[in-house]
């Protein structure tokens, strides 16, 4: 019988050499690396029965037969890493849905819709400062102003993918009929402790939490740290010290709510004078729009009332906002019976990362599973999934499409 | 008769031109800026009838001529600036004083002692990382190490000063006799508010306060801001905020203490990670050392309590220590006789920033006069003392020599 653990675990060990030398693994899109790993995918996708093309966008896709059905659920996620990362994270969804096949190849079951695996090549935006153009073509959301975009080099994306045998043109060709999409499920490490704390080898997400980010400058005055007396100052870093409490505090007292302060940077930022100026980043998420939209009203209250009673202006800026994205029941019930039929029970939790099933939810229904992460740590060298989690994972999948099926 | 504080205006702006292009003074040691500036108070210095030299460490030096008398009694201040900086700090502590001489002189007034005005070359530290050699040299803790530092070109001050045309070799000659010193008097801005705000031209100093300054390290662990969550941190910026907080509560609660952090860098410093590492600064000021040490205790404790609580270790390191420099009764009450008898009333304040006094003081007792500074600016162009407060504060430095005379 296979260990389907044991042969995702060295299918992932050999696609991790498929990298830039250092540590971790390091791929990039539309490189030596990429292309290298596009050659192994295909053979585990050939020897699960999946007739493969590459796509316009890059997108390593993996079909089943035709069997004349109309309907498709599509599974996947993406090729590509982040500098020094994982083995893991991305990868790891393509290589366990596509043995899941294999498994139902080896039961010769005969599925009543198409299965579509995808690798994306470019979901991290490591290279280039935009990501998920693999996924957007399929949703239908994709811009082709992107191709413009220059990685560090001064190579644009559509110079790039050129060099890697494609044509960007034919991207918008690649959208799917959103009538005949199933769905579009990912398997994912989870990235966070939950799972191990629950002792669990398997999540389903509820949502992908949405996203806001503030840019918060407090202004204030400079001076010297001697002659300036307590009570005259206007010391811009005692205003963002108190809201950084603020934010922290405020996101352990509500449930669903994660808040973060995480860049900070103050002037003249030297021993002896009193900081003029402090500029930060307060990003919140949350599975729920309404307890985020709630939280954010709060925190920039907060920094004005902060401003004022330090005697500090403020600038108060949202950079950037992304709703939250619910998984939805066509998928995540099927997927939740699967996990309870192999775990007893399955543990529901939130995304707080984006994934390309962020941008495939455009298309259809999305719905993702969620693995045991050692420790929580991701993007790191040391990120590690087992073998015996991964062996679940595959015959959860593999269960969920019978389930699918079995509903169709 | 003279119109003391306008000619002392007329002589700042005038020498505030020996100064580098770009906005503001900037005047470095042993640089053609401090050449030209040399010849300026030497033709000021001969004006007021005293005798110039410029000795082994770049100290330009005005003295009253032979007398028969032993005792001595220093004044003066530095003639180097910060880079872009103002017209008054330093420099007008040499202007004033030649000018309650030249007053003195007006008046024919015959002094029981010697006076020697001292325009040092170094104060600000801002061209080499050291500082204070003149004023060290006379007072006998010159070490001669320093001459091997380099400014960023390179330039040893050994180099600069024989260039500059000095004997670095002789400066240990230029000790004086500690039972011949009658003491120094600095004249100085506040480079602070407070004679602003309580409306007086001049105030007296009580004492120059110590310094101490801390660096401090809490270390967490980082993760993805949507993925770890909230119970699960280990934030090192929140630590560090909650320390920020303290150390501002604590010196506003407690009498003559400034406490101050300067500088603070957090990693990885970006929008969507947990800060798993900040750094700070703590600097404490005052002139009571028992005040400083009792803070400086409570803070240390209250940082190792954060991390504690917070799940974060902490490195805790004193970097630097000066104790506080007492301003002689000697020099003080004359001093404030003076003031007493111009404005009325001579306010007390301690000198939160440390000054040529502070070396001048291992010579023999030490004492200074503040003179209002514009909205407490400083180190800058907008820098400002008015010509009816430098006029104020000749007269009073003249009739302080007449008390010290009267006294003797």
């Amino acid at each position: 019988m296979t260990d389907w653990g044991q042969l995702a675990a060295d299918r992932l060990i050999e696609i991790a050499k498929c990298s830039e030398s250092g540590p971790g693994v390091t791929r990039l899109p539309f490189t030596r690396e990429h292309a290298d790993a596009v050659k192994l995918i295909e053979g585990w996708m050939q020897d699960a029965g999946l007739e493969t093309h590459l796509d316009a966008a890059g997108t390593l896709v993996g079909r089943t037969k035709f069997t004349g059905a109309s309907q498709t659920l599509y599974m996947g996620s993406h090729q590509d890493s982040v500098r020094h990362g994982g083995a893991y994270d991305g990868i790891m969804g393509v290589a366990l849905p596509v043995l899941a096949l294999k498994l139902l190849k080896d039961e010769c079951i005969t599925l009543t819709f198409n299965v579509e695996i995808l690798a994306f090549a470019d979901e991290e935006g490591v290279r280039f400062p935009t990501a998920l153009i693999g996924s957007r073509a399929l949703a239908g959301t994709y811009d082709p102003r992107v191709l413009e975009i220059q990685d560090r080099d001064g190579i644009s994306i559509d110079k790039a993918m050129r060099a890697f045998g494609l044509s960007p043109e034919n991207i918008p060709k690649l959208k799917r009929n959103n009538n005949q999409t199933l769905g579009f499920v990912e398997v994912h490490i989870e990235q966070g402790p939950m799972l191990q704390d629950e002792d669990l080898s398997l999540g389903v997400v509820t949502a992908i939490c949405g996203i806001e980010r503030h840019s918060v400058t407090f202004h204030g005055v400079s001076g010297h740290a001697g002659t300036l007396p307590m009570r005259n100052r206007q010391d811009a870093l005692v205003g963002a010290s108190q809201l950084i409490s603020f934010v922290n505090e405020l996101a352990l007292k509500t449930e669903h709510l994660r808040a973060t302060v995480g860049a900070l940077d103050i002037s003249p930022n030297v021993v002896n004078a009193v900081p003029n100026e402090a500029r930060l980043t307060v990003e919140m998420r949350s599975a729920d729009d309404s307890i985020r939209a709630e939280a954010a009203q709060k925190i920039e209250d907060q920094a004005k009332a902060i401003a004022e009673a330090q005697g500090l202006t403020i600038s108060y800026n949202k950079t950037y906002a992304q709703p939250a994205q619910q998984c939805a029941d066509s998928l995540r019930t099927p997927l939740s019976d699967a996990v309870k039929s192999k775990l007893g029970r399955a543990l529901a939790l939130p995304s707080g990362a984006t994934h390309d099933a962020s941008a495939m939810a455009d298309l259809g229904p999305m719905a993702m599973l969620f693995v045991r992460c050692k420790d929580g740590i991701s993007h790191n060298p040391d990120e590690y999934a087992s073998p015996e989690d991964m062996g679940d994972a595959v015959q959860v999948l593999a269960q969920f499409i019978k389930n699918m099926a079995a509903k169709i």
